[in-house]
């Protein structure tokens, strides 16, 4: 059977390309030194019994960091950066995460402390690895590749060959050529890949095996890493070769488990290997990889496609290595891990041929001209060793003055990276901000999370068998159908809200003179402002504060609100500051004050410098990609400027504030401050109970309150109701220009998730 | 105390006109003949102890109308339509509402059963009254009137005299003077209005009082009406003596309770007499006026303004009547009342005084245009006797030769003009035509109704303390926020629905030959469609029916799709029929077939009078007030005659079907076919499964299906979903073209209320 011509002559090389990508990386959280933590797994991650993307391996100070599958291998390193975003920013100030395979300032094994799981077996059996290789071996860590074929792939092939009657048993020899020549070849993405030259003397046992100054390509690959006794071999012959051979060494008592088996190709898709006889191969997990230190992340995107392709030539490649091959290739492995980095290899020939073989697949396949573009860079590095990975991170460590100084400074900095924009989830920043910060928390706490439509918002969330759909970060299955509809409705909304007993402002429309000053017998008496319907820069406008008494003055206003529009608004007024209550549930969650855009003088700069040293905080910039708005100087900022005498190039007295727009939106540049803790908790009250009204279960409550120490009282001079807000903003009280942060998205997932441990 | 200065002074002309009002309608069920039927109160009006709009008075056959009280007159007389069109249409066939106010045809008094009301009490009051008044007296039917002062204008008139410090005994004494002058003033109405110039000899116990061929203004209005011993006088004076002397009447037995006092005006807002000390009388209720033969709803809005401002008229007054006025006032309608209809009365001098004094009245308080020319034709009437409604009736009875014939002539015609749009709610028809539905469903069972925002068609519905919005028929707090939200979005309905495991077509969209060609491998052997993305009369549309099974065909469908447009898609081809299914909660409730516009010949019509003769069905008109839409003869219809080679005048042979669309919509003329016991059960049960997913209350199916006889299978060749829709129309299942009909909006009430009894 030629798998190649198969998928030739049917046309199946999209097929081909295709498949699932999933990544598991470890490593170690570590002090600024670099040294290894002894702390705790943090708290804040939940619970390791059902987290899905961050768990502890061996340790407890290591940290596997896992994403989910995804069809494209830029949506599992969005995943994988997202990740990693999220744990940086999780850790305590103080902790790092070492972008090094091989630890550095290993503390005495005796404190090193075994990843403290809820289940004894998994505790007792990294006991068990303990006794057997050491703690210090378990420390190292790597990064594991899964790769799934199209399944469409392999019902296609199955369908056009007759060498297989069972498609099973089709689908694990598929798998199983793919393992052994991958086993044959994996030297190559040892030479190419590689990054662990070196480790501290304290990691051996029994001395250090290198001489002073001698640099290797993979300790982690070689005898001293992560292997098992030579005398373990497993069968790749066929499936049920695999399972007998395996099966021996487990109850031989070689191996305490299956998984004890440590091939660089791990056959996945079953908890038993004998399952495989009948369910079959799902995915490969290819578990060669070191971390790469200079990627954030421990591996590139480029590097991954390469792995890729090269998996895909091991299906291509019209031999299939036999278990020779497979013990050939181990034993290459080994020679090639304890080779210089900086010099050439010893099977330089044979990696030239496989690389151009894999560029000749990839032409035949129809890759795309980008994935010819990576292999043959790979091809080159045959010929100049120290263009690989691994001669490079010499460089770099003898530059740095020593192997775990390098590591320190490159866990710094990629924790500072990722909170360059902390507000943000970097990868997924075409979302919308409080989409990315419930990502965030849903990733924190270990929820799983399924992105349905980015430019829709869309997320599912589930907890065990539990799900709940979210879009925009707070509209969910807690909220009724009705309840924004009537909150769309701002007449329905006032009349629910009167008729529920609310201070509502009176208003009333008018096309003419006569009717609006018949009016008058409404509004006696009471606070109330009589305006035109569209108003320009308060023209026309008059307000009765102290309520209005006399009906020719009231006339008069009319008349003055008709010169400037044919239509009139009466009003009562309400005379106060406007406050966003947050509801969720039962609770006011956030208040906040919105303050319309404004510098305030120091005496010395202008308005323009004052501008530009405002928009200079963290949180400001376009206002859909950060959570504030930089201020603008555009005509409106001008003319509001020009009212109070003020030009761009004033200097405004110290202390003196100065106005650069009349309404508060934060869209606008304006200031968000918490006020939460500040406002009485009658009118926290009073949003609960209006949110009530509206039959929402999230809602934002506009107020009018003028004095939020004294209680509510139930009259409009005490307060008032503006509007009701449905899917009501969060990042505003989540990221606030001065006073405390209030995370409603977490308070979003505790509505969703109450069963969730906290 | 001058209230009509005051008012001036003040401007408070706008308050005093405004107001609340509300009617109440008695009326006896007849049949055909007019005769009052002996049947019960039929049971689809749900239970008399609840229902706000539909009573019974005196009689089991003596319907109560009752609207909810409204600032316009305008929206109580929308209500008094509505609520006999759901009668009308709800009585059995053979049923019809007399339009008289005195009965005709009485069956004999022992088969008149008293309404058979919940309250055993209230049985036994009716009783006491067949033994004080007997059964005929009772069976008499007015139209009751009741109005409110505008409580802002009654506080600006408080707060404007110095007379009164205590505000109730302020509103009491206004009402008090209200209610005096019109019993003083009574009288003029009765001329104007009254509708009961005689009565079948039967309805005298002791023998007619009228000479043969005497008419009268108004039988019930005088002694031999509904009114008390001449002994039961009650003072209003003053409440205090109200209550006094009502109490007394009570005590001393001659009442049976306080209710029993039959004023033509009657104070209301409390349920004793004694409460109006405390807090007030709220309203009064004017219980003078016949029935309006010719009205089909018993009242007229002009007549009902003109009694609007006639009540105004009786605060406006300087004086107020005392005692002796209220009694002479009595008498003076004893008196009129007996007068003959056609001759001028006693009192003209006096009834031309006080109109004259409205119409000042009127000018001097902004009262429209309108309003005067009422009171002017009505000041008219003194001179022209002939032209007052009665003396009108009388001479329609004598044509129609008898008043129970004339009665009965009336009721068929009010009848049948009730159905005239049977899918409608005449008053109602600017909303959409479900909620009209809704509101029909919601009148019929008793639920409270008020209408939040007509444009928007957002209702209140109440039952005891329970509440319920519903907006457009059926959105409502049954459905979670997130439901539309998912169904909105066909990427995440596809995903959510792939999850769930129902059949989802598959559909790939592609820029390019290659790229398409490549995706061979994923429909390989299904049936398939290739189609340009934007598509026109089918062109570049490709189906492979049977499943494609070769690569070339393929590739040569995908390049005649690109010859379209920039754009194709691939998608599985689902080969059947659509049907809609209505489901909701647990059920599917209705399946629907769709007809693209069509016309059966007959070998002797042209398309066109085969299309103007369908088009003559009561369901076809313009589509939003009409449940179907008229068949066009536009440009789509004529393309799509010609491709079957038809003109416009081409006469089809008998039973050919002529297609005049494409596309299956209603909106275009499409015939709606109820399928729902046609359909196999397993669909309709998929249909609830896909609901479910969607986590719906409320959902539009739309299923393809092959045989809708067949049971459902797992695969696309025996079902797939199309679409899944929030918010399904509901008047093509109520209202369908062929089948049965399915009235949904009373299960969404049932869902809304599941303690409603049934």
């Amino acid at each position: 059977m030629n798998l190649r011509h198969i998928i030739k002559q049917n046309h199946l090389e999209l097929l081909f390309r295709q498949g699932h990508f999933g990544l598991e990386k470890e490593s170690q959280r570590v002090h600024r030194d670099g040294s290894v933590v002894t702390s705790e797994h943090p708290k804040a991650f939940g619970k390791r019994s059902f987290h899905p993307y961050i768990q502890t391996d061996f340790a407890e100070s290591q940290l596997e960091l896992i994403t989910p599958p995804n069809k494209k291998l830029e949506d599992t390193f969005r995943w994988l950066q997202t990740i990693h975003e999220v744990v940086l920013r999780t850790l305590p100030e103080d902790e790092f995460i070492f972008p090094m395979s091989m630890p550095a300032g290993l503390p005495p094994e005796k404190d090193i402390k075994v990843a403290q799981l809820e289940n004894p077996e998994d505790v007792a059996y990294r006991e068990h690895l303990v006794e057997s290789y050491g703690a210090y071996k378990q420390m190292v860590s790597g990064i594991h590749y899964n790769f799934q074929l199209d399944s469409a792939l392999i019902d296609a092939l199955f369908h056009t060959q007759n060498e297989y009657q069972n498609a099973v048993e089709f689908q694990n020899n598929l798998y199983l050529k793919m393992a052994k020549n991958f086993l044959r070849y994996q030297w190559i993405l040892l030479y190419l890949l590689s990054a662990t030259p070196t480790a501290e003397a304290n990691y051996f046992k029994a001395g250090s095996p290198l001489k002073p100054n001698q640099y290797v390509r993979s300790l982690r690959s070689s005898q001293y890493g992560y292997v098992n006794a030579p005398e373990i071999v497993v069968s790749f012959d066929s499936i049920p070769k695999y399972v007998e051979t395996l099966e021996h060494w487990v109850n031989s008592g070689k191996l305490v488990a299956e998984k004890e088996f440590y091939s660089n190709v791990r056959l996945r898709g079953a908890k038993k290997a004998r399952e495989f006889l009948h369910t079959g191969i799902q995915y490969l997990e290819f578990r060669l990889f070191d971390l790469n230190p200079f990627e954030p992340y421990g591996m590139n995107l480029r590097d991954a496609k390469f792995v890729h392709y090269f998996i895909l030539l091991m299906i291509w490649l019209e031999e299939t290595a036999d278990q020779t091959g497979v013990e050939l290739g181990k034993a290459r492995l080994m020679e090639v891990a304890f080779e210089d980095p900086r010099r050439e290899t010893a099977y330089r020939a044979e990696g030239e041929q496989i690389l151009n073989a894999l560029i000749d697949m990839l032409k035949d396949i129809g890759a795309d001209e980008s994935a010819v573009e990576i292999a043959q860079e790979k091809l080159t590095q045959f010929a100049r060793p120290e263009q690989t990975l691994c001669a490079r991170l010499v460089a770099a460590i003898e530059q740095a003055g020593g192997y775990q100084k390098l590591g320190a400074e490159l866990a710094q900095r990629h924790k500072a990276q990722a909170f360059e924009r902390f507000y943000a989830l970097t990868a997924f920043d075409n979302m919308e901000l409080s989409t990315q910060a419930l990502m965030f928390d849903a990733i924190q706490k270990g929820l799983e999370m399924e992105i349905l439509d980015e430019n829709d918002q869309f997320l599912r969330l589930q907890f065990g068998e539990h799900f709940e759909y979210v879009k925009n970060g707070n509209m969910t299955s807690r909220d009724s159908y009705i309840s924004p509809l009537i909150m769309e409705n701002k007449v329905v909304t006032k009349k629910v809200l009167e008729k529920a007993g609310f201070n509502v402002p009176k208003s009333l429309e008018f096309t003419g003179i006569e009717q609006a000053v018949a009016s008058y017998g409404l509004f006696e008496g009471r606070p109330v402002v009589i305006k035109p319907k569209s108003t320009n820069y308060g023209l026309g406008i008059t307000i009765f504060q102290q309520g209005v008494h006399d009906r020719e003055d009231f006339a008069k206003a009319v008349e003055i609100a008709f010169r400037e529009d044919k239509e009139i608004m009466v009003e009562d007024y309400l005379s106060g500051t406007e406050y966003r209550f947050f509801v969720l549930g039962d609770q006011t969650l956030a208040v906040l004050l919105r303050v319309p855009a404004n510098v305030v003088g120091d005496g010395m700069h202008t308005v323009s410098e004052l501008v530009a040293a405002k928009n200079n905080h963290p949180l400001r910039g376009d206002g859909s990609r950060t959570p504030l708005k930089k201020i603008a100087l555009g005509d409106i900022e001008q003319l509001q400027l020009k009212e109070q005498g003020f030009t761009v190039d004033s200097i405004p007295a110290e202390g003196q504030i100065v106005q650069l727009r009349a309404n508060s939106n934060i869209s606008t540049g304006g200031d968000s401050i918490d006020m939460t803790d500040e406002m009485h908790p009658s009118y926290k009250a009073l949003a609960v109970g209006i949110t009530k009204a509206m039959g929402a279960a999230v809602c934002g409550v506009d107020l009018i309150i003028p004095d939020l120490k004294k209680p509510a009282e139930p009259n409009l001079q005490s307060w008032g109701v503006i509007e009701a807000n449905f899917n009501p903003m969060m990042m505003m009280h989540i990221f606030p220009y001065q006073g405390k942060s209030r995370r409603l998205t977490q308070n979003v997932i505790n509505m969703l998730f109450p069963e969730l441990p906290s």
